[in-house]
């Protein structure tokens, strides 16, 4: 019905007729004549419709923004010092003599215009009309253009695109399952997938070699800023292989990404083993574009009176840790109160700090409240430690590490933005040596990653598992973790090893896993992989302010669809069909759980 | 961990040293010396260990099959006659010097030689071994290109990827949903999508004016032979289009893509009215390979006394038509009674027939039960009609025109392929001008594609809607229907006149399907799709015995995954948190329905 896009007409078509289809973005009458900007996916085109064609014209006349049309007409250079340098399509015009009208509209709920501010909930309710505005759907065409470019690289290196159910089983890897309760298996559920993680192993075992799929995960979790209930995977596993061949190829993969969508060169990924990453950055996923660094000083204070600091300083789980701010003795008491308050976030009881005035002056050169319980040698000596200027601040933390870590890793971050430090657009890097497992505060084993990674050592793993190394590796790009992955374990005595020290058992192994025990017996090869979070990588990539940018359809944080209403009720008949029904009051819930 | 896959030696790695890895597929001792078929994805090489290496000949001796190994080698000639021609690398052999042992296997569940006759349910028990049978591993290998070379095709016509909630609302397009419970909004459930059939229409209202997406859609249904619980769709949507543009992409497509993966030159498909389509062959899915066609022959026997046939043909749902069979004369009686069987499981109560011995001779040269009940001139007139020749068998269907449609449509494809008379490899077609409703026997109408196709004429579908014809096409292939589609409605008047035709009163439809009237009301461009199969492609192209035999982990009929032993059972906890549980009896269920 169109002989071309409107955002494609330009000089070369000058002459010529075409015909255009799109929505009416603007509509002016300026001087008895009428001009249409109208706009298709590709941009806008300027029409024009006088009073000469008085058919069109009156058509013309009638329509109002966002009315479908469909126009013929010849392409020919606007007049002299109506050109618009910032429009493709601004150099020429469509004069109009022919126009259908194909759909009117109803007053859109919001305007379209990308500068207006409307609400999330709006936009999310009339997503067909938000997805309209040019930024939301070069969003959509960009990420169609990562998904292509990411399979036309994996086609190209051998990699098999493969589907894996979604109507699975419960296999808990952490997050909460969503259940599908089972018609034809009266009490029965399916689970939908987490990841697709135990059937690309499978796929390995089968000999499938080389694997990847974008592929639908689920997680029902009470959902943070940048979670949704469903989400996307880039899922790669290969046979044969070590970490180094799996990370010289993703590596490869997206810097080329980059390369070709952005015309960005990305440096070559440095490798942050996971106890420097801490050590530094306060983080196991950290941005490198940041320039401050966390340093370790639990030594210098483990003998002062101060116990908010000797406390955590003489306790194997603790950290005392120094965040030196070049230039931030700038920072006023009210911005140092919030970042007190934001620290709090993280479970921190304080924020103690020292400036540095002049060095010179020795300990009369600080400003602090706590150089007095630290006393003159030791504040001087953190000082030399981090190698204080005048003009900096120091922070400190001192807690339970997990707790220093967290606060002033993200301390380091905002103050980094806040005060515009930020180096660079764009800083990864792999974090490797990983440890297999982390402990609670019961003492008991996490898999840090999941149960499947195999271990540096599998003696390490028997004599000391809470302190084994594991052969994972996540990329992260500007402290967001863009993926992660794993050398698997591809032997079943040491899968029932991990298994034991997660504390599963035997005949609990052999229910949730014996499908994944049986293959791993019948000749499982050597195998790895990793897994993209697309939304994250596309948000990354296209600076969009939230992971919901980046979805076409997302759920609120309540994981509702405010387009379709769903979540929604349904008939008793169904429910009765499913063999279910709901727990509607407490007695009920009694009832139930006897 | 390779230098190269199995399958990829031959006579140029003559003399080099190659790492292969991969599973021992056979062992043979012989002459003193060790032969090992080593099988990856890409073949088998064989790897011969002579006792000159006492170190990696010893470690040859130990493995058995499904050994997961590595060797280094060189390669070499087979000795002369010792060459295999139907091996890829028949020619050459690698003459091993190291092997090391990857991982050990158990005795396989099944022997994965090719001709070995395993049942189903061990193979989808063990999928993971049964993957790795060449077989298996190659038509998943060819479902990736397939999918590979869509999706090429769509990106290079510029068609966006878009995905689209697999969590969504219950909408009834027909078939039953499969639910999933909110845990955050006590008593409401999630739908999964029949397909994504309205997300792709409101992706055309936000102006994507291309869309694709290779989708997995979900039914809760009672499983026929070629459906699953879940499956795949290539899912294709445009903006202004009519039914030509989109037919004639998606046939392009298709051609290409048969030239392309098979070297097969598809025909043009030729376009059947449904009208003369179910006429013809009494399918609106006609194998076009099978010689035979149906005839009417009511207005010959309307007035006979025979009531099995003048019942019928006096009926204005009753059909009365004529099956001629050229050659079939030869049909002995007992193939007649299993015919008779099987148009039995269409509903016919019986399958009357006439042998044409020697139409020469007139009535005499009949033989048939049927003939006396007809009368000699009609007997004779039919055999006018079909134009009987010496040989023949003419079989008959009277009965409502839809058994008689399914019962002959079915035999004549059922004889085409007993008699071996199927004409060709490949015949596709265009089905159109398919009525916009179906009639049940209450004379309520249904929809016969889904209630967002748009009618020929908006005038037609108010003034007469049980006759109005819709704008949707189904390409067809051996009898298969490999995709459907159509025009959709764009306009909210028009929508409503098909939801009320359809018995859906205003408040239902605002209830249900608010979002979308919405979506029409606020500038629809027209538009239009359709949606293939990608399972019974994949079948069809590779000539796979079973959908289940293209899908990597299918389930069974019964709906359930052998190998993970899904459904299973959850905790009361996590029905807790779901806010539902199980109906244990039919007390239980009593209360549950007040």
């Amino acid at each position: 019905m169109r002989s071309h896009y409107c955002g494609g007409i330009n000089e070369s078509h000058i002459d010529q007729e075409v015909t255009l289809c799109g929505w009416v973005h603007r509509r002016r009458d300026h001087g008895g004549v009428i001009f249409l900007d109208l706009r298709d996916r590709d941009g806008i085109a300027q029409v024009v419709f006088d009073p000469d064609t008085p058919e069109s014209f009156a058509q013309a006349d009638r329509v109002r923004s966002e009315y479908v049309i469909q126009i013929k007409g010849r392409v020919r250079h606007r007049p002299e010092g109506t050109e618009n340098a910032h429009m493709a399509t601004g150099q020429v015009e469509v004069l109009g003599y022919e126009l259908e009208l194909l759909n009117e509209a109803a007053t859109p709920p919001f305007p379209l215009d990308e500068y207006s501010d409307v609400g999330e909930d709006v936009r999310l309710r009339y997503r067909y009309v938000d997805l309209r505005r040019p930024e939301m759907l070069n969003r959509l065409r960009f990420r169609s253009r990562v998904t292509s470019y990411l399979r036309n690289f994996l086609d190209g290196h051998g990699f098999m695109d493969v589907e894996t159910p979604i109507l699975t089983r419960a296999t808990p890897e952490g997050a909460r399952d969503y259940l599908v309760p089972s018609r034809t298996h009266a009490g029965s559920f399916f689970a939908l997938p987490q990841s697709p993680q135990l059937f690309k192993q499978l796929l390995m075992v089968s000999g499938v070699d080389r694997y990847y799929q974008i592929a639908k995960c689920f997680r029902d979790e009470d959902l943070r800023a940048d979670r949704q209930p469903e989400f996307t995977q880039v899922d790669v596993e290969a046979s044969f292989v070590r970490e180094e061949d799996i990370m010289n190829t993703m590596e490869q993969m997206i810097r080329n990404l980059f390369q070709d969508l952005l015309s960005v060169e990305l440096p070559e990924f440095p490798r942050l083993p996971y106890a420097e990453a801490i050590r530094r950055f306060g983080s196991d996923k950290p941005d490198l574009r940041i320039p401050f660094e966390l340093v370790d000083v639990a030594d210098l204070v483990a003998n002062v009176d101060f116990k908010v600091f000797s406390g955590p300083a003489n306790n194997p789980k603790g950290r005392v840790a120094a965040l030196r701010i070049p230039g931030g003795g700038e920072l006023t008491r009210k911005q140092i109160d919030d970042y007190t308050n934001f620290v709090g976030i993280y479970g921190a009881k304080g924020l103690a700090y020292i400036k540095v005035n002049e060095r010179a002056k020795g300990i009369e050169g600080l400003q602090s409240p706590i150089v007095k319980f630290l006393g003159d040698d030791v504040a001087l000596a953190i000082m030399d430690r981090v190698e204080a200027q005048d003009g900096d601040i120091v922070f400190f933390g001192a807690d339970k590490a997990s707790v220093v870590d967290e606060a002033l890793g993200a301390l380091r971050v905002k103050i980094g933005h806040d005060l515009d430090r930020v180096e660079g657009d764009w800083a990864p890097c792999w974090v490797v040596d990983f440890p297999m497992f982390e402990e609670d505060d019961d003492g008991k084993l996490h898999a840090l990653h999941h149960p499947f990674t195999a271990p540096v050592s599998a003696e390490e793993l028997q004599s000391n598992p809470a302190g084994a190394l594991s052969r994972a590796y996540d990329m992260v790009l500007n402290g967001t973790e863009l993926g992660g992955g794993s050398i698997r374990i591809h032997e079943e005595q040491t899968q029932q090893v991990v298994f034991e020290s997660l504390g599963i058992g035997k005949e609990e192994a052999r229910e949730k896993f014996g499908f994944l025990l049986d293959a791993l017996r019948f000749g499982c090869p050597p195998h790895g992989g990793l897994a993209f979070g697309l939304d994250r990588l596309v948000m990354l990539m296209t600076e969009a302010g939230s992971i919901r940018d980046v979805i076409p359809f997302p759920k609120t944080q309540n994981a509702t669809c405010l387009m379709t209403d769903a979540p929604g009720e349904v008939d008793e008949k169904q429910l009765r069909e499913l063999n279910i029904r709901l727990r509607k009051s407490a007695k009920d819930q009694q009832e139930g759980s006897n």
